[in-house]
C-alpha cells in the first residue's frame, strides 16, 4: 500500500469545492458596503428564499457552533431550557456555547434512538419540567441535529412530530443542519419539506463540512422567533465586514445543486462502505448509515488499535467504537482501503500480511 | 465624469488582495485536521514568531470585534474595567461585545488627543477607580487602537508610556490593531517594536480591512495573561473547523511584506488627499492624517450634502464632519475626484458644473 | 466632648426602626409556604397596590443593587443601552452589576444638573445612538435616581419630561428609589404621582437605608415591561425561601406612614445642617439639599482633614468635597457637633480649642 | 381532627428560632459601617474560624442558590463543567443560576446512590471529559449536597473519597450544605471533620431552613480557590448594606450549639416517623432517613391523593412518591398525625373512617 492518506477523521478535514473558491474570485471586484450591506448578501436572501420557497432571512456565520448558539440565544430566555439529544453536538462538543450566548440557558437531554429526539420523550420532559414554577428553568426550544450525531437521518414526519409537540407548548424548533445537505440528499424531498414545512423555525445550515471554506449560515423561517438576531450576531463578533466573501460561498453552494451533488458523493461513499461492512461477521453498525457517517463497533479494542497502527485515520468513540466520516472528496480507493483494513483486523481477509501497511 | 464609483466609506468596502485568494487555492489539497490542528496553522505560529521576533500564539478569528472581545475577556475578570478612548471602536461600534464576552466587563473612557489614550489620563482614572473596593469595578486592562479611530498613529514611546502605567498596576495592555499594518507602515519600525517591546500583551491583528477576506487574528505575546484563550474562542463559536483557509490568508498577508505594501498604498492615498486639502481654505483636518483615514471638517453642512449629492461615498460623522477612508486599492482617480468635489463644494473650483457628476 | 459618635458616613450605617424588627416577631408563627407563596407576601401585594393606587407587583429583594440590576435586565435586551447620569449609583458603585445581569447591557452617561438626567440631554443621546444600526447598542431604558446621588430631588414634572422622551422611543423608565421615601417626603405628593403617574415603569424601592434591615423591593407598574421578572430573580439567587420575613419588613415600613416619618426625620436633620452651613463663608453646597444628603465643598483639603482628625465620620468625595448623610436616627446633637466642627475648621468659631475633641 | 396544620412541605415553611430574632434586637444599637465593614461581621469571621478550627472567610448571603452559584462561579472558568448528582438542587431547582453566574458553566450529572456523587463515577466522568480539548468544557468543580436531596448523609470518608478524585485533577470541591447542620448532627463529628478536613474547599452553609430568617452563608476554606469572591458578590447585588443584621443571625445560629440543637430536633422528628413507617407493609423509604427528610413510596397514587385529601401538606415527587420534611419546630402531634394518616391510607389502621378528615 503506497503512502496514500486514508482519512475518515471528519468531513471538515476535506478540501473546499473548487466552485466555492472560484466564487471568491468572481466577486472580488469593485467596492461594496460592509457588514452585510452588500449586493451579494442581498442577492443571497433572494436566492435562498427561492431555494426554500418561503420568506426567510439568512445570516452567514463563521461556524456551526456560532449558528447554533445564536439561533438558540435569539429564541430563548436566559432562564430557558433547550431540549436536545444527549449525543447532540451542542451538548457534547461546543464548550458551553449555548449557556454562554444564552446567559445561562441550560441543555436538557432527551432520549431517542440513533441520536434523534423522540417526540414522546420530549413531551414527557416538558410535562415534568415545572412550567410556570420560578425555580425551574422553562422549556424554550428543542434542537434537532440533521443528520444526527449517530449518522442517521430524521424522516420528515419525525421532524413534524417533534415540532407539533414543541409548538403546542410555545417552544421554538431549531435544526442543527451541520449536515443538512447530506440529510436532504437522503430524504430526496425539497429543502422546504425538510425544514419549515415540517415545523423548523431556525436552521443552522452547514456549508463548511460539505465543501465550504469558512462559512455556515443561520436561516430564520420564523422572524418573530428571532427578531433581534442581527444584534446578537454583532455583539458576538460574528458579522464579517467583508460579508460578500461569505455570501459568495453560500451562493455557489446552492448554485446548480452543488450542495446536493457534494452531499451525494459523501453519502455514496459511506453507503458503499456500510454495504461492504454489513457482509462481515463481527461488525456492528450502531446506527443506520443514512448520511456520510458510520459508527462501527468492532469485535475488540485490539481491532481498533490495529486500524490505527495501519495508519487509518478515524475517531475513536469508545473502546470498540469507531467513527468513520466520508467527505465529498473521499475517493473510492480510500473506501476500499478502509474496508480492506477492517477485514484484515477481523482476520477475514485471506492474505492480510501481504496487504499490511509497513509499520 | 463616467459612472465610476468614488468610494471612501470604509476600507472594508474594498477588494481582497489577489495574493490572498491565490493562497486559498494553494492550500486546497489533501486532508488536514480541523479546528486549527492543521499543518498550515502550525506553520503560521512559526511564521508570526519570526515576524514578531518573539514566542507568541496566533489565533485567526473572523472579525476584529471577536478579536477584541476575546482578548479582553481572556485577560480580565467579569468585575473588571477596561480603559479605552471614548472614540475607541470597542466603545462606539461593537454592540456591547466587551460586556457580553466578559460577563459584564465595563468600559471606562479615558481622555486623550486624536483618539489616543493619554498615559497621564489613564493614571488619573486608575488612581480614582477605588482599587480594592468591592463596589467598584477593578482596573483590568487598557485598550489602544492603532491606528486610532481618528486616523492618528501612536508613537512607540506613547505606547510604552501607557504600558508602563498599566503594567505597574497589574493591567493588561491590549492593542486593537484593526489598522496595525497602516500604523506600522507609518512608524517604519519593526512589528516587535510597535507591539510587545512597547508593552503590548495582546494584539488584535487586523487583516480584513487591509486586503483580507474573512479573517483577522489575535496575537498573544503574554501567554499567562490569556492562558485559556482557546476555550474562550471555542465556546464563542469562533474556531473554524477548516482553519487552514484562515491561516492561509494570514500567511499570505505577511509574505513578502504584502501587508506593508498594501498599507502603504492606502496610507499614500490618504496622505495625498490630506496634502491637497490642507491647501484649501475652509477645511480642517481634525486629526493628523497618519494612516489611511481622514476626518475632515467642512465649512457647512451644505457642503457635506453637496458631496453626497454628487455621489461621493463617505461616512458623515457630524453636521460638518466627514470621514474618508482609503483602501489599499483606492485609485489616484478616486482621490482626484474626491478633492475636486470638495473644491467644488467650497466654491473654490473654477468650473464646478463642467465637472459635475450626473445625478 | 464625650466619646459620642458623630456619624455622617451613610444612612446604611444606622439602626433599623424598632417597628420593623417588631414585625418579624409578629409573623413568626405557624407555617407558611416558601419562596413568596406565603400569605404575608400576598398581603403585601394588596397593601402596596393601595399605597400606589394602581395594580402592581412587588418583589422584595436583598439589596438596591439587586433591585436595579434585575429591573433593568428584565426590561432590556442584552444589546441594549441604559441611559443614566454619570453620578448614578448603577454607574459608580455597583461593580458591573447592570452588565452582568443584562448579559452585557451598557450604561451610557447623560448630562444633567445635580445628578439628574436632563430630558433634553437624553433626547440628544438617543438621537445620536444609531437606532437600528446593528453595530450600535440600542436604547432600552433610562435610569433616574430619586433622590439623586447629589442629594437633589426630581420634581414630578422633571420625571414626566424624561418619561415622555423615553416612552416615545420605546425605552423603559426605571427609578432607582434607594431614597424614594426621602424624595416623597420632600415632594409632598402621593406615591403614585411620584412614580407611575409621572411615567415610571419600574421602581427600586429603597427600604434598608431608611430604617429597614435586610430588604429593598422591586415595584413593577408595567407588567409587560418585565413579564419574566420572577425567573430573573430566581436564577439570580434573589428569592428568599422564608420570604415572609422580608415582606413583613415592607408591610411595617408603609404602615402608618412609617417610611415617611423616618424620611422626614432624616431630611429635617440634613435641612437643618444645610441652613446653618449656608450662613458660613467659605462653604459651598454643590447641590440643593432636598433629601438627607449634603455635598459640601470646604475651602481647603486641610479643613476636610481637620474634620477627620476631630473624629467626624463622613465620606470624602474629592480633595475639598465631603458627603454628609443623615440617618432617620441622626440626633440633633450629632448635627450640632458636625456644624461646630466645620465652624472650627473654618476658623470662624470663637473658641475652637475649648470645643476641641481630644486627639 | 381539629383544624391543626400538619405541614411537611419544607423546612423553609417553618418559624425562625426566637434566639435569632432576639439577636437582631441586640445588635440594633449605634452606627456601623455598611457592606460588611461592621464589627459584628468581623466578629463572625473570628467566631466561625473557631467553630471550624481553621482560617476561613465567611460571607453571609441571602439564599442558598446565591451561595451555590457564587461559590461555583468564583472557583470555575466560564468554560468549566461542574459535576453534581442528577438530583442536586443546583441541577433541579435553581433556574439556570450556575450557568448565569458562571457565564455558561455547565452542570454534568454524575451517578450515585441516594443523591450522593460516587467517587468512582466522578472519576469516570472526568476521564471521559476530554481534558485539554478546546471543544469540550473542562472539569472545574464537584458539588456535593449535604444532606443529599434524597435525605441521606455523606459519611466523612465518602466526602474524602470524592475530594481526592477531584483535587488530584484540579477540581474544586463545593459542598451545598443547605442542611449541613442536619448532617453534622447525624455524623456526630466536628464541623472541621465534616468539611475542610475531608477536602471541602467551599461550603454553602445553610441557615434559613434550620431556624434562620433571611440569610445563608458562603464559607471559603481555600482562599486561593475563590480569591475574588467579594467582587462576585457585589456585582450580583448580594452584599447587604446593613450586613450586621445578617451576621447577627449567623452568630446566634452557632452560639451555644443552637444550629445543632435545632437540627437534632428536625432529625429526631424524621427519624421517629421513619421508624414507625418502617413497620408498615406497603411502604418503601427510597433512601435512608439520615437527616430531616423522608422520601416515601406509597403503594398507590390513590394513597397519596388520600393524604392530600385529608389535608396533610407535603410535596408530591412522583405518582407514588412523597417527600416529607421535618422542621426544627415540627411537633410530635404533627408526626403522629402524619403516621396515622398514612396508616389510614394503607388501610392498616383499625378505624380509618372514624378518624377521617371531612372532605
Amino acid at each position: 500500500m503506497p503512502h496514500t492518506t486514508v482519512d475518515f477523521r471528519s468531513d471538515n478535514c476535506g478540501r473546499a469545492a473548487p466552485e466555492m473558491i472560484a466564487a471568491l474570485h468572481a466577486v472580488n471586484t469593485g467596492t461594496e458596503l460592509g457588514y452585510g450591506g452588500d449586493t451579494l448578501t442581498a442577492a443571497l436572501q433572494t436566492r435562498l428564499t427561492q431555494v426554500f420557497e418561503t420568506p426567510l432571512r439568512v445570516y452567514p456565520v463563521p461556524t456551526g457552533t456560532a449558528a447554533n448558539a445564536v439561533a438558540l440565544a435569539a429564541s430563548c430566555t436566559p432562564f430557558g431550557a433547550v431540549y436536545c439529544h444527549a449525543q447532540a453536538h451542542i451538548n457534547t462538543s461546543e464548550c458551553n456555547a449555548t449557556g454562554f450566548f444564552g446567559g445561562g440557558t441550560k441543555l436538557v437531554a432527551v432520549d431517542g434512538e440513533h441520536g434523534k429526539v423522540s417526540a414522546d420523550a420530549l413531551l414527557r420532559e416538558i410535562e415534568g419540567a415545572g412550567v410556570g414554577l420560578a425555580h425551574k428553568n422553562q422549556p424554550a426550544a428543542v434542537n434537532l441535529v440533521q443528520a444526527t450525531d449517530m449518522g442517521a437521518v430524521y424522516g420528515v414526519e419525525e421532524i413534524a412530530d417533534v415540532s407539533r409537540v414543541a409548538h403546542a407548548r410555545g417552544l421554538a424548533v431549531h435544526m442543527d443542519g451541520a449536515r443538512f445537505a447530506n440529510a436532504l440528499a437522503t430524504l430526496g424531498c425539497s429543502p422546504a419539506d425538510a425544514s419549515w414545512r415540517a415545523g423548523v423555525d431556525l436552521l443552522s445550515l452547514g456549508v463548511t463540512k460539505n465543501g465550504g471554506l469558512l462559512t455556515d449560515a443561520i436561516v430564520v423561517f420564523a422572524p418573530d422567533v428571532a427578531a433581534n438576531i442581527g444584534y446578537h450576531l454583532r455583539r458576538a463578533g460574528l458579522v464579517w465586514s467583508k460579508m460578500r466573501f461569505a455570501s459568495a460561498q453560500i451562493m455557489a453552494y446552492v448554485e446548480d445543486d452543488l450542495w446536493l451533488r457534494l452531499a451525494r458523493q459523501a453519502n455514496a461513499a459511506a453507503g458503499g462502505i456500510a454495504q461492504r461492512l454489513s457482509a462481515l461477521a463481527g461488525i456492528r453498525l450502531v446506527a443506520p448509515v443514512q448520511a456520510n457517517e458510520l459508527f462501527v463497533e468492532l469485535p475488540s479494542a485490539q481491532a481498533l488499535e490495529g486500524l490505527q497502527a495501519e495508519g487509518i485515520l478515524f475517531q475513536r468513540r469508545g473502546p470498540r467504537l469507531a467513527r468513520f466520516v466520508c467527505r465529498w472528496d473521499t475517493g473510492e480507493s480510500e473506501c476500499a482501503a478502509l474496508v480492506a483494513a477492517i477485514e484484515r483486523q477481523l482476520g477475514t481477509a485471506t492474505t492480510p500480511q501481504a496487504n499490511g501497511a509497513p509499520s
